[in-house]
């Protein structure tokens, strides 16, 4: 099965995100307002029981994570992708880091541009004009999250939370 | 902020029930295919800390549920709804009724009969129609199921998963 790995913001975050989506991401339907913290990957159900475990484990040995959104960017010219830019703190990078080591070893597609995508596959004239709009906005936001999901996806397309993973712990 | 509390069925079951949802519930980008466990209540931020946590500990202490879909049905003429009937175990209503006592008090709004939605909201021609064509298959299926999931409804009507509780006290 194919699974991922996120962070939802809060609700409010997530309302606004949906705000724009809905208009500018064919993926509106298929996932609720997400930061990606690992791209798809395949495992099997006997795989899939390993990294919940370890993932248990490990999560209690990290701290929630700071989630600053500062402005509106894109990934063009590469990819007519709009999101909300997350600041790259410490607590992000070592959480994306623990997932792609141990039992999820793998080499990152990317370099790590926490993001939250709230517009895709836009023509560039599209994309231009709602980089325009959204730039006029004030678009800070700030919150602390203190939990991950492990999903997987259906044959539609849509992804379902397998399970929840809560970041224990404390700040010093 | 509104809650609720369900059980996802695995991937296999799910791509079922969508084949169906995707024409006939309107719900079906709102909500992977779930069986309803508690309906939508409302919590605050601290209320929905204290009744995770009490979650956290009583899943500790319940059993998987068996779940044994057996037939599809409907709740016709009260509402148009076509559903896989789900048998109601003692592990799945010992599941319920937990989550309708303690911090979750509260008297559920009908008696609990145990099932997938598969399609809502039809007229009763459709009705008629497509439950006379799905009674013609062998619609029997049965999985164990480790865990259930709390989720928040998002101002479009979809929902989130807040937290996924394990069940996890083994077999005698």
């Amino acid at each position: 099965m194919r699974y991922g790995i996120v962070l939802f913001p809060a609700k409010k975050l997530q309302d606004l995100a949906n705000s724009y989506r809905k208009r500018y991401d064919p993926h509106y339907a298929l996932i609720p307002p997400h930061l990606t913290l690992k791209t798809p990957f395949e495992a099997s159900d006997e795989e899939i029981k390993a990294i919940s475990k370890e993932l248990r484990r490990s999560a209690r040995e990290l701290r929630p994570v700071q989630l600053e959104v500062t402005k509106i960017s894109s990934f063009s010219p590469v990819n007519n992708v709009i999101y909300l830019k997350v600041e790259p703190t410490e607590e992000l990078k070592e959480l994306h880091s623990m997932l792609h080591s141990g039992a999820l070893e793998s080499e990152p597609e990317y370099a790590f541009v926490p993001h939250i995508t709230i517009g895709q596959k836009l023509s560039d004239a599209e994309m231009a004009d709602v980089l325009g709009q959204l730039k006029m906005q004030d678009n800070h936001h700030s919150e602390q999250i203190d939990r991950f999901h492990l999903l997987y996806q259906l044959e539609n397309g849509a992804w379902t939370v397998y399970e929840t993973f809560i970041l224990e712990k404390e700040e010093i």
